[in-house]
């Protein structure tokens, strides 16, 4: 993709109309979880907003930013609109879960480019900042799970979280070698985009720990 | 009630003093829920202090505002010393769960409510201010319940945390409409206790959602 | 030990020293937890960074000060290190787990007296310091449990918050009868370092609470 063709403006908004677009999704594999445990219609509202701000939130309260979505509230009306939206489709269609794997590989992608973005932005060491990526993008995962009170499948699964953090030591590695910041996001994302994807399709995954306690 | 017979400073007295009361309130829930799974009397405190100082701290830190008992130690010491009274009462008599479900009630609605208006002077948009209303009021639950390892009950029983979504939209709305603040927290607030109270006499629920994957 | 034959400055390298031995000791107790659950890889780093560094950094978000380990990424590298070794040495040899008891004692006592410290000179009342003091020391160990869905351990075995608190209430008891700062901390450290043994060799533990709801 030749990026070079977009103002920067344009660029900044096709930039936050994926990232809406992103949380949306986050929130709506939000529900689809919460679904399986039976909560009712505020529980899966609850677990589709961890899902789709707790990230970014733990970001921004550890590197002392504003919240993003405290100030700007279009974030948390796309999550739960998503929300809404999937709840009541769920309840008439059968919604394949693996659906929503795609647009969940491109906003992981997102989140941890985006995360890495802010924290390098914010002065973070290279290290934290790369780290802050992970989070941004594997912690609404994570709180999903642990309000489903299930153990975390992101530490499970596949290529999850590995994958999120090579593409932001990537990212990070081609800034420093002067490469043009909005080339070095872009390689970075795909990058984790599509090892997440092969990750699915060949069912790749980390060593297991077995521990000879 | 006809509040314009008390004087700001008697109001705010008032306030200081139910919000004391509810954060005790909290407490003692979190001592009886973490008896029925045996923690030692350490274990107790905690969870009691996560449900009764948990809301507010994730709204003040979601805010970036300084952690209102940080500020203040007299919400710790209330909510330690209703721990260990609860603690050494259930003990000696049976204390019946129920017993808290009417205080618990109000607890939520002034959590609620306050939390709104924290949010509210400090800028925040509407819906962001409601829902950090309704952070205030149900995070400490849904903590102690984490802590506790179940699924936290808020997201399954009859109508919590949308009650107090409820009163934080029409506490907002009559703010809109320029009636004074202080009648507008009371409309709000006496409109979660009484349809949390309403939910739990009549058992009303909102829909579960049975999904088809 | 006399203190008095340090100079200020070999003081402070020798904390910062012990303090990134304590976050490299919790991590690799994350990594040996994590084990039992079959967790990944990287599901063992998240659990031994949240092990590490969620104590402390819990404590920073409450006080709205800079997170230590964002400030300072060699805490980061030294958990990161920390829970690599231990990864590949529980492979290779057998690891018990009690081995670990011992650092585990001194970290306690380490981040207890300085998380203490750190919300004394950040201005928090008495009550407040001991409880950021406490928090720093076992809200790594809480996380862990969590993430690992188990009940946290801490509040169910032997004396290991209680020891912690008694230390820090120690800690501040003799600050206000004019002793030395340094010498304090030391006795409070102690303390806790002592009670934990204590409580590890002869099971000592706080009263249950047998609830008769």
């Amino acid at each position: 993709m030749d990026l070079s063709v977009l103002s920067d403006l344009a660029l900044d908004r096709l930039m936050y109309g994926i990232s809406l677009g992103a949380v949306a999704m986050m929130a709506a594999a939000g529900v689809l979880e919460a679904g399986r445990k039976c909560f009712d219609l505020f529980g899966m509202v609850v677990v589709a907003l961890a899902a789709a701000l707790g990230g970014g939130s733990l970001r921004d309260v550890l590197l002392d930013r504003p919240v993003f979505w405290v100030a700007d509230q279009t974030y948390l009306i796309a999550a739960l609109i998503a929300a809404m939206l999937t709840f009541f489709l769920a309840r008439i269609f059968a919604l394949p879960a693996r659906l929503f794997l795609i647009p969940d590989a491109a906003g992981l992608a997102l989140f941890t480019i985006s995360g890495t973005k802010a924290a390098l932005a914010w002065g973070a060491p290279w290290l934290v900042a790369s780290f802050m990526g992970v989070i941004t993008g594997v912690v609404g995962g994570i709180l999903r799970d642990v309000l489903c009170n299930e153990e975390p499948l992101v530490f499970q699964g596949t290529l999850y979280a590995t994958a999120a953090w090579a593409g932001a030591l990537v990212f990070l590695g081609l800034m420093t070698v002067e490469i043009d910041p909005g080339q070095a996001a872009v390689a970075g994302g795909a990058l984790i985009f599509l090892l997440r994807v092969a990750a699915i399709r060949w069912d790749i995954a980390l060593p297991r720990f077995t521990s000879r306690l």
